[in-house]
């Protein structure tokens, strides 16, 4: 593995969405409470956050298998789209209730993106388990898995516990990405990595201090925390030192997807064995090249390519 | 048919709707463009005009063809739904493009509709070849047929005119529900009876005076024009004679789909041969109850029987 290049096949990511999505985004003229609205842009495509991180992962050339669950009409949807991507394996797990759906409103004169979260279906008992037995078969050939997003109804609050537990039982590197009480209940499982925003810290912790809230998240049982502040950047603290990557100048553009993208750098840069400031480039560098993509959840690879070369990465003080 | 009591079983009313649609209500606490919003309830239903005056039809006892076109996994969906409405067969024409998703968004806080509403599918001559040959094969099992809604792109703007001649040659009683250039050319086809709302009439006529209108739109062809004037009622200029149609108090409520219950009012008695003042009771009913039902596009039977009794309709002076 040491020295491999990006964009060389290796090993299979495994990302495990339990809540998948079919993501809807409408362009309105000017978006009106109370009016009627014709579309003038559909986009349907495959969502939720770990199909978003196999997206971004599948471009910078890895193959990735997408597990997870999916069902109803909107999930066959999700399915077919997802045998259109290149390089991602779908390996989800059928189940009775259907896909959610998430509508997103982009207003064509301000920009300003409004979001619609249908609930997830109910997963039954079985469907939990037979979804756990695929994870075990999956894990073996798996160099990292990525846990991301929401609990849908019927899904255990500890289930990430025990999805981490499981990934270290079988030594595969494991990121746990999420929020509330599945991410409290989560960090118990000792992921080697977790990735929250400033808010989700923030309610981890009770701290909005974010480099206190980070190095609190890793007492609390992660191995590293990388902790996204937004327009900031990057924070982390791992086993070998304390860093923090900033992107050249302040954001402008659509932030749907940028955590995503950063797990996705993460991840790809850890499967290439990369040292941690060059992860964090990479993290850092996707991230902002979402938040600067015409198309949400995309990353612009020009920006991405110039922006690699800009970010800074400096060692943070033990003594904060 | 004469003296046939509503809910006996009678032949088979038509009803066309060339841009069906699944339509998708989503509850919300509280709409604010810009913001993330979980959806706390999702409804999901056949749509488009046609198919809603057809299921008003199937509730008031009527048998209902619904013929028009359908496609994609959307189309799937609406089909299967229409599987459960008791007294509705399906006999929509298979596309190759997806049926339009129309989204409703109700504010629980103020109970403000927004709607969001997709372009529908691009139809190809040969599927717009193929419905005029299944519509000609269905209207001579039909006692009326109601032409419903926006044509999707791709099926000439003079369609209706076309259904029309090809209705009143089957000597079929034809009612034309439509908007703009389709209601302008669909008109000159000479439909027995047209239900254009104020909006509609003005458009088409230029003039904002509702008698003044009506009887322009007659003389453009139409047999018969009943005028839907929201909260004051009907307004019809017939062979036969003026009416106005009140109900008895202003109504609130949400007023989605109260003109496919006046269509469905209208047909219902027409079938029956119900005198005018009858039919535009049923019609004022039916809209009316329609509006002050909670759930949109519904109406309430309670409501629909007890305003029965309370709608009023006045003879409008000739010299007016």
């Amino acid at each position: 593995m040491e020295g491999r290049q990006e964009g060389e096949v290796g090993p299979v990511i495994l990302t495990v969405t339990l809540n998948t999505a079919l993501d809807i985004t409408y362009r309105v003229p000017s978006l009106r409470a109370g009016a009627s609205h014709r579309v003038s842009d559909v986009l349907e495509r495959p969502g939720g956050k770990g199909v978003n991180v196999a997206r971004v992962l599948a471009a910078l050339g890895h193959e990735v298998t997408v597990t997870g669950f999916s069902g109803g009409p909107t999930g066959r949807v999700l399915r077919d789209r997802l045998t259109e991507v290149p390089r991602v394996t779908d390996a989800l797990v059928p189940v009775s209730g259907a896909t959610r759906r998430t509508v997103t409103l982009v207003d064509d004169r301000t920009g300003a993106t409004t979001h619609l979260n249908e609930p997830g279906p109910h997963i039954a008992h079985a469907e939990w388990s037979a979804f756990q037995e695929v994870y075990e078969d999956l894990l073996p050939s798996a160099s990292a898995v990525a846990l991301c997003g929401s609990l849908p109804p019927g899904v255990p609050v500890g289930a990430y516990a025990n999805l981490v537990r499981t990934a270290r039982a079988a030594r595969v590197p494991v990121l746990l990405d999420t929020s509330g009480a599945a991410l409290r209940r989560g960090v118990a499982g000792r992921p080697d990595l977790l990735k929250p925003n400033t808010e989700e810290l923030a309610e981890l912790t009770g701290s909005h201090e974010p480099l206190r809230a980070t190095q609190d998240a890793r007492r609390r049982g992660a191995g590293t925390v990388v902790a996204s502040l937004g327009a900031d950047g990057l924070l982390a603290v791992t086993p070998e030192g304390r860093w923090r990557a900033t992107p050249p100048a302040p954001l402008t553009g659509n932030p749907t997807g940028a955590g995503d993208a950063a797990v996705a750098g993460l991840l790809s840069a850890l499967v290439e064995h990369r040292p941690w400031p060059e992860r964090l480039i990479r993290a850092t560098a996707l991230s902002a090249a979402t938040v600067l993509s015409p198309t949400a959840g995309d990353f612009d690879r020009e920006t991405y390519e110039r922006l690699l070369t800009t970010v800074t990465v400096t060692v943070v003080a033990t003594a904060a």
